[in-house]
């Protein structure tokens, strides 16, 4: 439990499976939809992570999954996982050589197959709706025949800790079979994920105990304790954890990859994983969300942006003491880093530490300091959040230690145009009147939205001025509707990422208006680069 | 563990505390900023939903806690909580009673009082600057002072699990001196958030052996881990559980208020809520989100939208068997409710299940039920998610099942400008033309925003023949951007809230432009609005 120092450097062999499942069983997430390029995508991410197995669908359930198999033997030059099939014991009343489903888990020539058993009497009768016998001998014949195909074999006992509590015997005869037909691990799962680590526990061991079959977990969320059931598991003997990246999966979702590795490597000192892959965590997490289109969890731990970030005035006081009274590992250790955040709660202490963050040294100016923790509450009460917009922040710390905002041109007005005929698309038309080094300037955009056309025309109206603006680029739009309290109109925040090849900024704007909210944001975002790029502002 | 029965009904005393911090900790979380009424709000939310004890603030350190705790007094008539004020512990070298921190906390006229101690040998020496007997003298002080003026105390020891493990003798010392100068409960924190269940199950065991004390627990949730250390706190013999709404808090968050209490009346069956408070958790859950202004959690468990939401294929179609087979609480007993999902994963059988859901039954109409999957999964492609969009995907159904879409008007075009001057402020215009009922309409609003002012136009182009749409408002409007994956131009997503008084509906729309996605959406929700309101459509 030494959470500080690096974990032990022995590799990571069979004797523990970090089993990853994110393209499976994760894509039944309410919201996410994979293609194969995805799909091929978050594979490479997964592998690069170092988990030992992914299981990457169900070939033949559908043509997207049975391409992923042809596409990834292909393609992906796995330096450390195992590909998995995923697929259910043969139909009831049908020889296993006949079943097409079993046929297509062998054609996938994936060395690993996942096959799902029912584990619940109840469910074998109404779900299955066959005889628990028969369901045996669909677990023996299934993991028989894939065996002596060639396949190293996992089964999933599905609802399987609900099983044990209605009909241990037969549970326990499903691990059995299982483990007797040659399954390699047989993986207890809490499929409705209403289990808590206590009982989680008590279950691996006792079921260890009868069977001597390796075990594994699955868990899902639905109580909140996945990732503590996971670990529970561990504890009582399982050596093979399922999981996803960023947790995602049905309802709530699974034991989250990340949490789960972090703590069996920093907090068991367990070898889990490839050295220096713990590092490369917070970076494959956010890649792999944005993969599957969701913003990264901000809230996620170890990985989130939040993970590390320090608000009170009273820990931001002591964090300048010493920072590892603070924080439970060093950030570093899984590639995420301390932030200090500007807000109104942290005060004086943060603005410094934040400043300092940035190249300001404000600790001897505490008028300064004073006048910038009052800007920065009276903008937050407008719906400015600079937590998430170091940019603009930074303009507002030089615009009150500089006597007033640095600027490069100044706004005469600007208009945007949106058309649409049913007969066509849409079109997108903004003109913008501006001045700079006093020359008055009129410029009109077009672009595939309002933004974009706004973005287009400020471009051509200071491209000339200022050449240097040809190497930005926004990198990222994101719009918040700040919602009225009352029932009174809303507010809308933007936020916009830009960046100039080298490094990334990003910068807010808050108005009613979404149009007038990016023209903010944009207008930081152009006099932060112009600065960057070492261009003087206008006295 | 009789999960599907209501809870027990022997009322909640004061064995069990049920200790809610949103108001001191939770407010800690980055993007949290709560004014005094925000904070009036919660409170009366946490009294309805029957914590025990609400935690507020810290009266004297800002002036806005002071304010709560005044108002609170005098404003809300608290039916289950009493209020708590949070402080520390006097300053080293000072007379408690002439400490005015520990002055504004008896000010308050709280009844009860958290007192914050340090509890690691570390702190006190590098962040208290003071002396490990200075500290313990401290806190005897303190808690023996606000007892002698009549208050109930709790002491808070802060970063205990990492002090206990650094140097256990000293933190409990520290416990016992609490105990002994009178405070009620001593909470045992894991203030970085980075224990795990066996560990503090262990150490709480413990502790109560060694002192006697009556134990709280509060969790931060670094490791992913609160509510499970939370209750492995409880199995370990605490009585007091610290947590949040919504898990909200510094870094990753606290304890999740909400999973703790459902967890403790469902699964382990003790009656910590008063009678019927369960079923108000999801509601409850949602409102604090509204009042902190983020969007509720969809995948926070029990009281998501997501927590009972369905989408794989292989579970739809079980689920028509036993929806109790594939839950692990009936979703009611937390105010929550079941949801199938429209998905190109789930297939027919969810189409299926929505449509009767909707008051469709789709299951005799094999070519039909074909058709809409065949359409919903086009339309995803394109961006849409009906997931959220229930009167999208329902306007969709109809008109896959009645030859056409349903449509009482026909654009011929619209148009939005938006003007802003560096003196005034943003003006927005739009013009709408349009058929209906064989009429040609041209008609032009204002709005604050352009969207705002398209449904203005629309509203007034529309009125005279459609009276109906008087009743129909605006309820929420989300904007989604669809990150381009190669760097390519983004796509924009729409979601729309609209009401008619007695019930709410939603709709999607999908473009690369914000406002033509928004047009589309408007369109499904007056659309929609019109058919409920029983208005035949044009042939």
């Amino acid at each position: 439990m030494t959470s500080k120092d690096e974990p032990a450097t022995q590799p990571p062999g069979d004797g523990f499976h970090v089993f990853d499942t994110t393209l499976r069983d994760g894509a039944q997430r309410e919201g996410i939809t994979l293609t194969v390029a995805d799909k091929l995508t978050i594979a490479r991410h997964l592998d690069d992570f170092g988990v030992g197995f992914i299981e990457g669908g169900w070939p033949g359930a559908n043509p997207r999954d049975t391409e992923f198999f042809q596409r990834a033997r292909a393609e992906i030059p796995f330096r450390h996982a195992r590909l998995v099939a995923f697929g259910a014991t043969r139909k009831a009343g049908v020889s296993v050589a006949d079943d097409p489903q079993v046929r297509a888990l062998i054609d996938s020539e994936a060395p690993v197959v996942t096959v799902v058993a029912k584990a619940h009497d109840r469910h074998v009768e109404l779900a299955l709706r066959t005889t628990l016998a028969e369901n045996l001998a669909m677990i023996g014949d299934t993991v028989a025949h894939l065996r002596a195909h060639g396949r190293r074999v996992f089964v999933d006992c599905e609802h399987f800790f609900d099983g044990y509590a209605a009909n241990p015997d037969y549970a326990l005869d499903v691990v059995r079979t299982a483990h007797g037909a040659g399954a390699d691990v047989v993986v207890l799962c809490d499929t409705n994920g209403g289990m808590l680590p206590a009982r989680v526990q008590a279950v691996v061991r006792t079921v260890l105990a009868d069977t001597g079959a390796r075990l594994g977990i699955h868990a899902q969320d639905d109580t909140g304790c996945a990732v503590a059931n996971t670990l529970a598991a561990v504890d009582g003997g399982a050596t093979h954890v399922q999981c996803t990246a960023n947790g995602y999966g049905e309802r709530v979702g699974n034991a989250n990859l990340f949490p789960v590795a972090a703590a069996l490597e920093l907090k068991y000192d367990r070898r889990v994983l490839p050295a220096g892959s713990l590092r490369e965590m917070t970076r494959i997490s956010h890649a792999i969300a944005e993969v599957v289109n969701l913003t990264p969890a901000t809230h996620q731990p170890y990985v989130g942006i939040s993970a590390f970030a320090h608000k009170g005035g009273l820990h931001a006081s002591a964090i300048k003491v010493d920072p590892d009274l603070y924080q439970h590992i060093d950030p570093e250790l899984v590639g995420n880093s301390m932030r200090m955040l500007v807000s109104d709660m942290a005060g004086r202490a943060s603005v410094e530490l934040k400043g300092r963050e940035l190249g300001y040294d404000l600790a001897g100016d505490r008028e300064l300091v004073g006048r910038i923790v009052a800007r920065v509450k009276a903008q937050e009460l407008k719906g400015f959040s600079y937590e998430a917009a170091d940019a603009s922040f930074e303009l507002l710390l030089r615009a009150e230690a500089e006597g007033g905002p640095q600027r490069f041109f100044r706004l005469e007005s600007w208009r945007s145009i949106t058309d649409q005929r049913s007969d066509t698309g849409c079109e997108n038309e903004a003109t913008v009147k501006l001045w700079a080094k006093g020359e008055r300037i009129v410029a009109t955009g077009e672009g595939n939205g309002p933004v974009h056309a706004l973005d287009q025309a400020l471009r051509a109206g200071l491209e000339r001025t200022f050449p240097e603006l040809a190497r930005l680029q926004l990198v990222d739009y994101k719009v918040r509707i700040l919602e009225g309290r009352q029932g009174t109109r809303s507010t809308t925040r933007v936020l916009i990422t830009t960046g100039d090849g080298t490094t990334e900024w990003a910068t807010a704007g808050v108005a009613d208006n979404v149009i007038a909210a990016s023209w903010q944001a944009l207008d930081d975002a152009y006099t932060y680069g112009l600065l960057r790029a070492g261009v003087r502002p206008e006295e």
